[in-house]
């Protein structure tokens, strides 16, 4: 038995992931990981906020201070707005933050990363979006943050479909508030001529074997990219795989995600490093 | 590069230690590991708390979910009791607590462990305080809280000597009223008759070659404890070591006092353990 571990220290520097339920999140480990890989002595700890208590719990995290970032998950990515001194640019059009970081003058600084994350970690597999056409399926919580997030890489359309229509064209009319030149459209799930087609839906996931866009007459030019993360490679990815397109899996979106939000704690801390 | 630690996840528990400042402390890396001894998924975190903001952080920890415990250090033992549903017998005595546990019905309970430490530390090594002479150097924080844990021992006598003769003279007072059978006397600092000598003073700490009883007359069936942990051998220990005395070191009472602490925790989430 050791009397002492290696891994905490009253100078470790704290971040926190807040949410109800929390035993289930994956931050922890996967953003300490980041942390560590950095040479930052930080860790992420889950932090179990009830509903009723979440202005106690988010004052208390702002109050101390060696805190330096949270990240918010369900139910809080849009509670947590009116705590904020500064609002990111795709945080303001979703109307949600999933990350906020203390600024060196001590006031609160907020972003969305989902759908960034999702950009990231298609871009890391080397596709560009500029001038291209996207088929999104789905515009609930994950696919606004996509849609947003894609609108910002100024892609030539977006198409989106989801069952509630309203949902949709709603979508398109947020994304149109980033650039009026991007082409919206409220679509069929059927892709026709697209260049990504991006699922945010929850169809494919676990034993769910439907494939959300219903064909699987997919062009080998086409990158396919699904937010499900189990199964690694869903019904979708596999027919975009046997049609020989480029695939990206859920979990680059989540390293993509992890990264990004690494960065943005470290960019708030200190300005001058930002790029 | 691995993209996960093993070290933390959404379901570890927290606890905290709350201080200003904070980043000297050694409870962290010490607690985390008696946790990850005993096989207790856990983890304790620093906490800056500004003293301005102790009650907000405070409330904001009292209200997660998933914190089960928190340690108060310096300025804030005296400041947590107005948040305590229950005071433990000798926190009530010295008027502070250093760890505070939730218990299963929301409530919190409060002790103060820095003399149940020491005595634990020191019966780990054999002693008995029951019917001994015990004389007592420094009657401030720890001394107190040594002396007032000593006290619930038994001992015939507690002889005091601090330097401000009234805090001697009050410490006398609060040890009476645990047990009025027991003699207290204001001391000076030569030991006399006694079977223990405890120094709670900072006199013998790092550079400082002082021995706080200004003797090193000891008879060899003396029992020496330092509450100093730097140097691990004080001028007091060498001296009663080289008159074949029992000696005990600060870092005995440090090792107790984490112990008993994690044993409150987990007593505290689940009285049927209690003994």
């Amino acid at each position: 038995m050791t009397d002492e571990v290696d891994y905490i220290t009253g100078s470790t520097r704290i971040f926190a992931i807040l949410g109800d339920p929390i035993a289930q999140v994956r931050s922890p480990e996967m953003v300490t990981a980041e942390f560590r890989a950095r040479g930052i002595d930080a860790i992420l700890i889950p932090v179990h906020a009830p509903v009723a208590a979440f202005e106690t719990v988010l004052r208390g995290l702002m109050a101390m201070g060696n805190v330096d970032g949270l990240i918010l998950t369900i139910p809080f990515k849009a509670a947590v707005l009116p705590f904020l001194d500064h609002i990111g640019p795709q945080a303001q059009i979703v109307g949600a933050a999933n990350a906020v970081a203390r600024l060196p003058d001590g006031r609160w600084s907020g972003e969305i990363f989902d759908g960034i994350g999702c950009v990231s970690g298609i871009k890391a597999a080397g596709h560009v979006f500029a001038g291209k056409r996207v088929h999104l399926i789905g515009a609930g919580g994950a696919g606004s943050a996509i849609g947003i997030a894609v609108a910002f890489e100024r892609p030539a359309l977006i198409r989106i479909f989801d069952p509630d229509v309203s949902r949709a064209a709603d979508l398109c009319a947020r994304i149109a508030s980033v650039d009026p030149r991007i082409v919206t459209e409220v679509a069929s799930p059927d892709p026709r001529a697209a260049d990504f087609i991006l699922n945010a839906s929850p169809v494919g996931m676990l034993s769910d074997a439907r494939n959300p866009v219903g064909t699987d007459a997919f062009a080998p030019t086409l990158v396919v990219f699904d937010a499900i993360v189990k199964p690694e490679e869903t019904p979708l990815l596999a027919a975009a795989r046997r049609a020989g397109c480029a695939t990206v899996a859920g979990r680059a979106m989540m390293r993509g995600q992890i990264a990004r939000i690494v960065d943005f704690f470290r960019d708030a801390s200190n300005p001058l490093s930002e790029k």
